[in-house]
């Protein structure tokens, strides 16, 4: 393991985290929330010890990089980031508890949105603006991030990098210059933010809950600043929201086609159809399901379009509690919530792309049965699919079953129902937030256990950055010498 | 497709199944139950009819055979069996309708024991037996049996037909010759079934229950002859029951190779120690769970381990409500409906030595990007996994996951609750038989709608011929002409 050169990444991602922290500082400086301030300033000072040592002792490292570090180098900045991102929750007195502080950062950089809080209106601003704006730097993801601004390593170590912490099966590069590559996409999800704040702004709502509002939006995160997440607001505000998780669940680089003029791309794409398909029919079935249970048919399919989309980009905000919803309503949200967004957006989930490899590699399964003699070549918009790609794909599958299956059994010592537990652990693994009943919409994570809330924890991280990064930290043979 | 030979085969397999319709038509002569022995003797004319018809159409047929054709061999015999063979219970009025009629036997054939009847101690006892034996004869599989007695039909063919009805990853031949090997595997299995009526008859059980207890047991099915399943025998019967259902999810080869005395092998087997520490394991959490819950220690453990192993195995009878346990034990008891029995036993489920398979390529596939340019094997049992196993085992995986999302989906429709619906999918889909809440052990199926009945028929259906002889008979390819 090349550990100067990991260390001085981690330290350099630490730094780009103490810059973003200090907005949410000035905040509490100009609201005087002198507490926060104090808890900002001290949690400001740890983290630069950090980055600052991890950067001297990691001085003059070597310059070979391989995928293993790549992935173990992700795992453990997101790791680094949350325990010392926790702290302004912490210090402040917000959290009491340490755990449930790391449990709220930690939601908050993988865009779960899940909370241990049960109220937020109180909350000192500048607190509220660093949970919403987690979200943002999860969102796109802050090594991406680093990427687009550094001048850090050759192509092949940005390349490890970037498909380490990028959501998907194989990662798309628009431009050639991997560098290149990450500052298009920010550009394009800093677009989509100002977007998001100015029509908020125009719906009456405050720069401050504007801004907070996009965060969670854009980053499909699902953190608001009210007790009741978006209920209260006007549906005008409710659909502007509705409109910008949707987009946020596409894969970026369909916007960059857009923006380079090539919609034939755009509008022949395998996954951004079943995407948008899967929304309108979730939607469809549901209006029709809900029938006579909201007054009008518009306040129906404004809160089918709100709840579908807010699950589907596993963003997490809502309207209305679906858990009041008949069965097969219900039905359709849980399946929403395994399937998630799109490969390449901000949004979490098995992904859409991925669940058309695995439907597409099982019917070539299918049809090798019955031509066994013939080559069988899974094609995606055109191009056939590596075997490879397929098999990561499969073994991505086995991983998220057996995560789950494992997660639900260690968190259900806690007695909660059936129900409660497997989407729990849906809810933090695939980055979503709500669950059901116990953890539903109008509910939180605070009644689980220290031991839980540790493996739903872990749940977030791994189902943000997909697994291996995560996974590769626990394999014996990553620490071994070779 | 060499439909000739494939109708011929289909008539040749209702022809046994009419011959083991017999026993059950006697018995409700013996009894005086003449309503239920003219339903009988309507069905087996019905079954000689087809059976004669399709060995007269279906004469001279060429000897050529691939995998194809064996695996839609294997899913339109299952399919005529079961709509021929629920003929007694449409006919003689004990079930007036003609889908819950088909849901009884396939539940029956498929080792399920899900039921949609309430009451089953008022029944006339051909019927009863009929119903019994339909888990004996689904359980090492009618083909089997066929390929044991019959002349039919070179090496390969049957080659191609046990490996399709044959539960596991890979069928192991037990000796060279395939029909040698369908007779080992029967008479293990009669054993097996003479010496658990033994054991029952010791308890003072009469002949009858003794009887279909055992083909429940033996076959790993679930149907009983009492209301209350096995809760109202006395300890003993209920210890007897656990053993012969924990040794009836053992892989049969196991036994095989002990009565060819290769002790070392056997002890050795990885997923006998998984399957047996599994047990093991489970029974002590939910002791340690339940303490205080029983009066005694004695009954509590004889109670975990009952339900432990009848989860396990894929029976589904009951001795106690698990419904009333903690949420702990209940978890456990989920966990167990999906993970399932041995592969190569009569038992259900994703099986454990899939589940094996499916662990060690993901730790293969993270050792891999650790050391990428390392060949990593996976070995089971000391020896190299073939690379096209692994596939074929992650193919299974994803099939089973769409399936339970699919038919979850599906059945939903009828409003019940969300672990309802999930859990009388895993109980039919891996041939369990009861679930949770409304189709707990202390229920039944009876209240969902005729459609969902039909999904759950196809669920159990694909779950005993592990999807790809269902699945295919579905797909466009296989009926194509080339």
């Amino acid at each position: 393991m090349n550990y100067k050169m990991m260390g001085k990444f981690i330290g350099n991602i630490l730094m780009v985290e103490a810059v973003f922290m200090v907005p949410a500082m000035l905040i509490s400086l100009w609201e005087k929330e002198f507490g926060a301030v104090v808890a900002f300033m001290w949690s400001l000072g740890a983290i630069l010890v950090v980055a600052g040592g991890l950067r001297w002792l990691c001085r003059g490292s070597q310059k070979k990089f391989y995928a293993k570090e790549g992935l173990a180098c992700v795992g453990l900045s997101w790791i680094a980031m949350s325990l010392l991102g926790c702290l302004p929750f912490f210090l402040s007195g917000v959290i009491p508890n340490f755990v449930d502080a790391v449990f709220e950062i930690v939601s908050g950089f993988t865009t779960t949105g899940a909370s241990i809080l049960p109220e937020v209106e109180g909350l000192p601003k500048g607190i509220l603006y660093w949970r919403s704006f987690s979200h943002w730097l999860g969102g796109m993801g802050v090594l991406v991030f680093l990427l687009a601004i550094s001048s850090t390593g050759g192509n092949g170590f940005t390349m490890h990098l970037l498909r380490a912490e990028s959501p998907g099966p194989n990662v798309g590069k628009l431009v050639p210059k991997m560098k290149k590559t990450a500052r298009i996409l920010y550009l394009i999800y800093i677009l989509l933010t100002v977007l998001d704040v100015i029509f908020l702004l125009l719906g009456g709502m405050s720069l401050f809950e504007a801004v907070c509002t996009a965060f969670g939006t854009v980053g499909t995160g699902g953190f608001g600043v009210r007790n009741d997440s978006i209920a209260s607001y006007s549906p005008y505000i409710q659909n502007v929201c509705t409109v910008f998780m949707l987009l946020c669940g596409v894969n970026f680089s369909c916007f960059y086609l857009l923006l380079v003029r090539q919609f034939r791309s755009v509008f022949k794409d395998e996954e951004l159809r079943l995407y948008l398909g899967m929304a309108a029919g979730s939607i469809l079935l549901i209006v029709l399901n809900l029938r006579g249970f909201y007054d009008t048919l518009g306040e129906t399919v404004r809160h089918a379009a709100f709840q579908v989309v807010t699950i589907m980009t596993t963003t997490g905000f809502a309207t209305t509690d679906y858990e009041l919803w008949p069965g097969f309503s219900k039905a359709i949200m849980l399946t929403l919530m395994i399937l998630g967004a799109s490969a390449g957006s901000t949004g979490g989930g098995f992904k859409c792309g991925r669940a058309l490899l695995v439907l597409k590699s099982l019917h070539r399964s299918v049809r090798q049965v019955v031509h066994p003699q013939k080559v069988q070549v899974v094609r995606l918009n055109g191009h056939a699919v590596d075997e490879k790609v397929l098999q990561n794909t499969n073994a991505y599958l086995a991983a998220y079953v057996i995560v789950i299956l494992l997660s639900f059994f260690l968190i259900s010592v806690d007695g909660f129902s059936i129900t409660t537990n497997l989407s729990a652990v849906l809810a933090c693994f695939n980055n979503i937030g709500p669950g059901f009943e116990a953890v539903g919409p109008t509910c939180n994570f605070a009644s689980y256990s220290m031991f839980s809330k540790l493996v739903l924890i872990w749940d977030m991280l791994a189902g943000r950055l997909e697994i291996f990064p995560i996974l590769i930290l626990l394999s014996r043979s990553t620490w071994k010498h070779r």
